[in-house]
Order: structure tokens, then C-alpha cells, then sequence
């Protein structure tokens, strides 16, 4: 029997054949070719996943772990055909140990499910990537967003695991201590591994206490690089920035088509700061004083729950709002992050290339981190033009590496960044590969990510 | 000709066999017995260190990293002979990056040095083991101390690798960006990995500010109960501690005994605030409050750079004092680590059973973290009661898994706790073992530490 056949008769209707499903599980928000899998697993325990992978382990069946399909790099997409395995259904919140400020969760649970069922306790989960993606989809990408300026990235906020690894077999790493020094961190080498090395099936993520005081504001200045400058200061300084976004003058202009707001087309920084009332208004002082050096204008407080929130969603819209600049085309999100020392350096390299490629480009970034998106529309059937795009995402690339930074700060991998995997890591990418061939050796786990073929 | 003749015309009189310099690497500052390797080599860059480990990879001679050799599991001793490689020479700070908030550092620089360096920047590195150990010595046992509760670990600390492993290849991990999603994180594999997996050559660290205020303080309560219940809802109400050690009424006997002080013999707190003037004061504040409700008294505040030194020394040598209660025999440190809402009720235990098994034991904890140390005092001759006290030892570390802890929070396995790793870890051992199979399949280094043998 085949492993197909196997997991049909032990899920029954959870393993569906049907196009409608398998097209949607092979569908990316980028600008990826649609790759449906051959059918998709909806397992509902850690058990039936140990299954799953053992029937697959038996004849080479690849796997591919699903949690929203919302990432970037076609990390979710089943290139190789088999098995889709959709964790949605696991999306049970296990414990919140409010005492230890920890939560135990399935992977399928999403980041705002997780924060609705905080909302008693005083706590949250602060990790935020826009999309309302899955907890085990932001582990396995690394994930991070607005918050981890202040909070840290999947990274930080991943305590322990339970994973199913290559040949069926369940294992747990890490502990509900804060701190170990036993063993092996097989947590943080699990955690943005893209599903390459284990499926997640629970996590334990660390919660911080909501803050007393949140209070939020946008600003423009004359130049990016006014604004970058700014931003490192601020940094520098050590205010503890809970959220610093840079929103450069054509993402300004996408959000005005894409919400009918009219903010001048100047670069903006959205700001958040979290504390006790005094600390919050203090942080705000602090910020406006170096602000003022660099000719910032337009303060807007938005105080207001709803008006923070109306503006933290107008940022998450982000990329569809690039998509107002230049309708009926796909969006590709470079992702590169720098040592802050080098931010404006960077950014204003980006928008100097993407305007003398021709190209239609609007920056975000979580400038705190020194990490920027530029999101650049593109018709994927047009092959010249794709080329154009992918040209100016392999220089920034470069930029980034030449700066001492990382071609992925956020996004990660998957397909789209193996190119630079030997740049980026030289003779490390090797001793990756030997980690992956003793974890999966048949390579059935996300084959065809992250790790480029060997030539 | 053999790997130590080769190495011995590359260093000439820097690869040593003198009886004294091998027995003085083959000393440990706690319980384990002397173990000199066959020659201790003194490299001074990476290629030295890269050519050593070739030539030991040549004809299957074990390389033991040695950084200052406090640790306090016998992670530095050569058991198996081979080469004791002293990185001690390799003591350059490269870089400090004050815009970027890292450090470029050679792994033989200790913590003080660093921290000496630093002096003019506003910055430091926070993390504080007490000894005066090296960077990568750190970095190898995942070490933290006293002010892991406010700035992490060496975990949370280290940002980026160079590293030589066991084929001699010379690879570098990380980058000097804040965060990255670019491949499998081989950072952390390595930390934490007691030079079993690759020599730490070269380490970027994240730098801190140094705070405008800094406060201490020490307390006392009526019970060992109280003062961890009182540090439990402290650390629950987010009061961002610098510092917060527990002292028991046996350690205080301890230290006024070894330090000529006469404090009361109560189970004290020793306490540090860091931040702006304002900020230091509200905290301790805060602090008094709660601690009021836990019977707090005899606060004292050591308001000068003298008098903070002077509470952090007499803490810092709890390790010492601890002699001075049994004088003539070593001390032996257990280093739990659970969750904190468990912590009353691990350290209690703790106290009972050492009065239960007619043990002399003082507790030191980081309380913050969860982690505590009870020092044993034993002659490790005593074949009997060298088992009575390995007997304690495993029943706290039964205790811990029991409540969802480790078997170390930060001092590491070496060669005291492999035999926990089972049992902590379960089937995730195999996946460790894995790893070290597939990096270092000669097993020359660090051989016979961290991974207990296959039974
Ligand atoms: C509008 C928009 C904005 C975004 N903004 C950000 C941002 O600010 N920051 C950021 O970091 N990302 C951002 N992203 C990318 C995306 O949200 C993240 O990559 C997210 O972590 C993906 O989670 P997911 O649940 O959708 O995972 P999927 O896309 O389903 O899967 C991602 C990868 O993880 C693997 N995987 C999924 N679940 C598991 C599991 N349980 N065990 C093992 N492997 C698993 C998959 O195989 C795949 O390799 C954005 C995306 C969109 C569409
Ligand atoms: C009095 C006292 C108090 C202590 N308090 C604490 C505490 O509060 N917190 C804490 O965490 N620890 C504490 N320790 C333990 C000790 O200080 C730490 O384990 C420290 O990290 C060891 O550093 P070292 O330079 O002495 O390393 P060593 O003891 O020389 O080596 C430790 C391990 O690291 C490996 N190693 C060393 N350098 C490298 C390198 N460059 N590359 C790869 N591997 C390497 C060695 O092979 C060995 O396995 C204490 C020790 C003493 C004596």
C-alpha cells in the first residue's frame, strides 16, 4: 500500500483529493506559481501527524507543513507534490500559565486567536507579522513584525517544542524553565527551519504583561534619510521603542489609493509606546526631542483604541496597498536587514536603484531592527520584467551582505532566497546540509526549500 | 608523524607538556577529580586553531577547549587526553560597534576585560557568572548569573559566530543584524554546546547602556517561603529587576563567617534596580510594597559604587564561603532551574532534604530565573559520602523535571549530569546525538562530555 493510501484509510475525509483544496494549499501571496500538493491532511493530534510522516517516511512521500499559507518565500507550497499537511485543525489552546507568563499552544492556533484568549489574564503574545498567520507557521519562519523591536522575534519568544521529526518519532525540547544549560538547543534550530527539519505540533511561547499605558503616533520628515537618521538615534538612545515602522513616500501614496486617506506624500514613521502613563509620555518627549533635529512635522497622536488600531491596520495592509500603485500585477517583498549603523545607507541605496531600474517600489520597514521591505510590483508572466525584479532584489542582496546584514530578516527562505544561501553563510551553508541529511536523510520534510541543490 | 608532533613544530614552546601547565588544566574548581590532558596548546589565531584541530582530526587525538576553567562540571577537563587548547592568548577585543550596540571579540577575553573596554562607550556587557570566566567559555556553558533576569542569557546575548570545527574547517554563523530568518540557526547549536561541536574563534555581542541609576539594596524575611514568594510576585508584576538573589540563612552563616560581616542569619534578597533616577526609585518602590506583605526587614540600602562592590563581591564568593562552613572538603553546586511559580516549593524541598540527609548545604539562587544552587560540602574521598551528596543532587534534579524544569540552568552537563540527559530530554536525545555524530564523527572533541555514552 502506499503511503497515500495509508493516510486516507486513517483519516478518512481529513485527507482530501479534491482540486479546489489542493489549489488553495498551492496558492502564495507572492508572486509564486501556483504548486498544488497531491492531497492535503487535516490531522487533529500530534499522534496522527507521527503517523502521517511515518507513512510518508516509507516511500520517500514528501510533506510540507501548512499553517495559513500567508509566507512570502513559497515556503508553504508542495513543489514537490505528496502530502500538504494543513495544522488548522490543531488549534487548541493548551494552558496559559499566567504565573510563569508562558502558553501552551497546537501550531494551528493563530496569533490573534492566542490574544483574545489572553485578554482576561493581562497578558499577551506581542509577535505580530501583519498576517494572521499560524503560531507554528511563525516559529518555523522565524517570524517577527512590528513588535520586535521591543519584544524579539519568534526567536526570543519560543520557549519549548514538540516536534514530529523525519522518521515518525515525537520528541520535546526546551523546558517550562526561563533558562537551561542542558543539552543541545534543539528549540532554537527547530524554530525557522521552515518545516524542513520537524513538524511543530505545540509550542511554548512566552507572554508579557500588557502594558498600563499604550500610546501611538505618526510623524513625516523632509527625507528618508531624515527619518532613518532619526530612527537610529532613537535606538541609540535606548528608548524602548515598542513599535517604529518607516513608510516611505510611495507607500504613503499606496495607502492613500488603497484607504482614501490623505496623508502627504512625505516619509513617515508610525510610532507605539508602551509603559506605565509617566514612562509612555516621557518615551514620547524623548522621541520629539531627536525628532525635532532631523525636521520632523505633522505629529499625530492617534490616542484612541480606535484610532490605533485604524492606523496599525492601514500599516498591515501594506502590501495589498502596494498593490493600488500599479493594479493587476503581483507584489515581491525584498526583505534584507542591516546593522542599524547602516539603515539610511541602505534605504536610500533601494529607493535609488528601484527608481533607476524603472521600478515600481513602495518601502515598509521595522526600521528599529534595521530590517525594510520594498514591495515591488510585477507581472510574473513577463519574463523581462521578472528578470528586472529579481535583479533588484539580488542587489539588495548584496547591499545587505556587503553591509554586514542578512538577505532575510523576517520572510525567510524558502524557495525565493536560496540563491544567496552560499553568499550569505559561505562554508556554514555546509554543515546545514549535514544537520538536514542526518535529521531527514530520505528528504521528505519541505523538500526543495531552503537549502539550495548542491551543484 | 602524529598530530602532537605536527602541532608541536607549528607552536614550538607554545604546545607545552610540563607537568604543571597540564595539571593546572586538569584542575576543576569543584568536586571532580584531577585529569591533565597530554599537552596544552596555546594557539593565537583561528588558522592555529583550524591547523591544530586538522592535525587532531589527522590521527583521532581529543581537543579540549580550555577558556579560564571555572566550570563547574568538569565541561574543560581533557579525560580522555589529547590537547588541552588554551585560548587565553586569543584575547583581542576586534571591534566595538557603539552605534550597532555589539562587540567583535576573541573568545579568550574574559568578561571584566570587556567590560573594562567598554568604560568610555556608556555601554556594557551584562552578563555576570561571577568568575571572571572568558567570553567563549561563556558562551560554550550557555552562562548567565546575577542579571540574567533583566538582560538574558548568554543565549539572548551572543549575535554571531566564527567557528572552527572538527574537520578544521573555519565557518561563521549569525550576522551583525538584530535578527534573520536565513537558514538554520547555527548560532544557538553552538552555544551552549561545550565545545563538543565546533571551537568558538570569534564572538559578537550584544552590548547594552549603561543605566543612569543604578540602586541596591539587601532585605531579610522571616522564612525561606517568604522571600520567594515574594520574588515570584515581583517577577509576575513585571518590575523589570536587574538583580535578585536569594541568600539562605545557611549561606548568610557562610559569608559572615569567610567575610567578617554579622548579618543577621535570616534568608535575605540581595537586589539591584537599573534605569533612570526616577524609574530606580519607583521600582524599589514597588519592590517594598510587595514586599511588605512577605514580612520584609532590615533593609539596607548600598547607595555607593563601594558599597554596591562590596554586596556583589561577598555574593560572588558564595562559592568560597561556602568552604568556610565545612572547611577541608569541595563543594559541590546543584543548579536547578523551574518554573517560577514552582520555586517556593523546590527550595523548600531542598532545604528539607539537605537537613533531612544531614548535608551541609547553602542555597545562592537567581531567583528571578527560577534557578538556585544549593553548595554541598563533601569530601569527594568519601566514597560514601560522595554518593549521599550525588544521592541530594539527583533527587533536586528529579525534583525539577517533576516541575517542569531542567537539570541545569546554567552551569551545564559536562560530565555530573550526563546522566540526567535521559531522563530531561527523552527521545530528543537521540536527534542530539545525531548532530554530534554527524559534525564531529571522529568524536575528537570535547569527547566523552555533554552526551552520556550509548548503553
Ligand atoms: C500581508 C502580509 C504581511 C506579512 N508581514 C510579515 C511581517 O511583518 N513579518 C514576518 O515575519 N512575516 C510577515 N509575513 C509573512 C508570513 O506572515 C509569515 O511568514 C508567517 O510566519 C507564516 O505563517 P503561516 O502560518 O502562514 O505559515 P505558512 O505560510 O503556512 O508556512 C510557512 C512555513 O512554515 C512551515 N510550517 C507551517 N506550520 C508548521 C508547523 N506546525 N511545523 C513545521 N513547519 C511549519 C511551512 O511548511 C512553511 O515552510 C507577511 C505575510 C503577508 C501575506
Ligand atoms: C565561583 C564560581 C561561580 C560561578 N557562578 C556561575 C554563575 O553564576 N553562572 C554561570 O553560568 N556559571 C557560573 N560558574 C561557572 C563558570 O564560570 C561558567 O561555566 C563559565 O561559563 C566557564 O567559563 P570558562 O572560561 O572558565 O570556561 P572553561 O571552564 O574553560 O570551559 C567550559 C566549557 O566550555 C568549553 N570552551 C571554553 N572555551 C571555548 C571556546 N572558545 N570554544 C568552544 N568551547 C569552549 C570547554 O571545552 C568546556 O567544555 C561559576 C564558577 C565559579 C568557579
Amino acid at each position: 500500500m502506499s503511503a497515500m493510501d495509508d493516510i486516507a484509510a486513517m483519516l478518512g475525509p481529513r485527507l482530501s483529493r479534491g482540486a479546489s483544496v489542493c489549489e488553495q494549499h498551492g496558492r502564495s501571496e507572492a508572486h509564486y506559481a501556483l504548486a498544488p500538493p497531491d492531497a492535503v491532511a487535516f490531522p487533529e493530534t500530534p499522534e496522527e501527524v507521527a503517523a502521517i510522516v511515518r507513512a510518508c517516511a516509507a516511500d520517500g512521500t514528501p510533506v510540507t507543513a501548512y499553517g495559513t499559507g500567508t509566507s512570502l518565500e513559497g515556503q508553504h507550497l508542495a513543489i514537490r507534490g505528496g502530502i500538504s499537511l494543513d495544522l488548522s485543525r490543531m488549534d487548541r489552546v493548551l494552558a496559559v500559565n499566567a504565573e510563569d507568563l508562558n502558553a501552551v499552544v497546537q501550531p494551528g492556533v493563530t496569533r490573534t486567536r492566542l490574544n483574545e484568549e489572553l485578554r482576561a489574564t493581562g497578558l499577551f503574545f506581542p509577535v505580530d507579522p501583519g498576517a494572521d498567520a499560524s503560531l507554528g507557521g511563525m516559529a518555523a519562519t522565524r517570524a517577527s513584525g512590528t513588535t520586535a523591536v521591543r519584544y524579539g522575534t519568534m526567536r526570543e519568544n519560543v520557549l519549548a517544542l514538540q516536534a514530529v521529526m523525519a522518521d515518525g518519532s515525537i520528541i520535546r525540547t526546551g523546558s517550562q524553565a526561563r533558562k537551561s544549560s542542558a543539552g543541545y538547543d534543539l528549540t532554537h534550530l527547530l524554530v525557522g527551519s521552515e518545516g524542513t527539519l520537524g513538524i511543530l505540533t505545540e509550542l511554548t511561547l512566552r507572554l508579557h504583561p500588557l502594558p498600563e499605558a499604550v500610546a501611538a503616533a505618526t510623524c513625516r520628515f523632509p527625507t528618508v534619510a531624515d527619518a532613518v537618521n532619526c530612527v537610529i538615534l532613537v535606538i541609540q538612545s535606548a528608548i524602548p521603542m515598542a513599535r517604529i515602522e518607516l513608510v516611505d513616500e510611495m507607500m504613503v501614496r499606496g495607502f492613500n489609493l488603497h484607504s482614501g486617506t490623505d496623508l502627504p506624500e512625505k516619509p513617515h514613521l508610525f510610532l507605539e509606546f508602551h509603559g506605565a502613563p509617566t514612562a509612555v509620555a516621557e518615551q514620547a518627549a524623548a522621541f520629539r526631542e531627536i525628532a525635532a533635529e532631523f525636521g520632523v512635522a505633522g505629529w499625530q497622536d492617534a490616542t484612541t483604541t480606535e484610532a490605533r488600531s485604524a492606523l496599525w491596520a492601514m500599516r498591515h495592509n501594506a502590501h495589498y496597498a502596494t498593490g493600488a500603485l500599479e493594479p493587476g500585477k503581483r507584489t515581491l517583498a525584498t526583505d534584507v536587514c542591516v546593522p542599524i549603523s547602516t539603515l539610511a545607507e541602505a534605504v536610500v541605496e533601494a529607493q535609488d536603484l528601484a527608481r533607476t531600474m524603472g521600478l515600481t517600489s513602495a518601502i515598509v520597514g521595522h526600521v528599529g531592527d534595521g530590517n525594510f521591505h520594498c514591495g515591488v510590483r510585477v507581472n510574473p508572466e513577463d519574463a523581462a520584467e521578472m528578470a528586472r525584479v529579481l535583479d533588484f532584489s539580488g542587489r539588495l542582496a548584496e547591499t545587505a551582505l556587503r553591509l554586514g546584514g542578512t538577505v532575510t530578516g523576517e520572510h525567510g527562505i524558502g524557495l525565493g532566497k536560496q540563491k544567496y544561501m552560499a553568499a550569505e553563510h559561505g562554508p556554514a551553508l555546509a554543515w546545514m546540509r549535514a544537520i538536514k541529511a542526518a535529521w531527514d536523510p530520505a528528504n521528505i520534510l519541505n523538500p526543495g526549500k531552503m537549502l539550495p541543490p548542491e551543484s
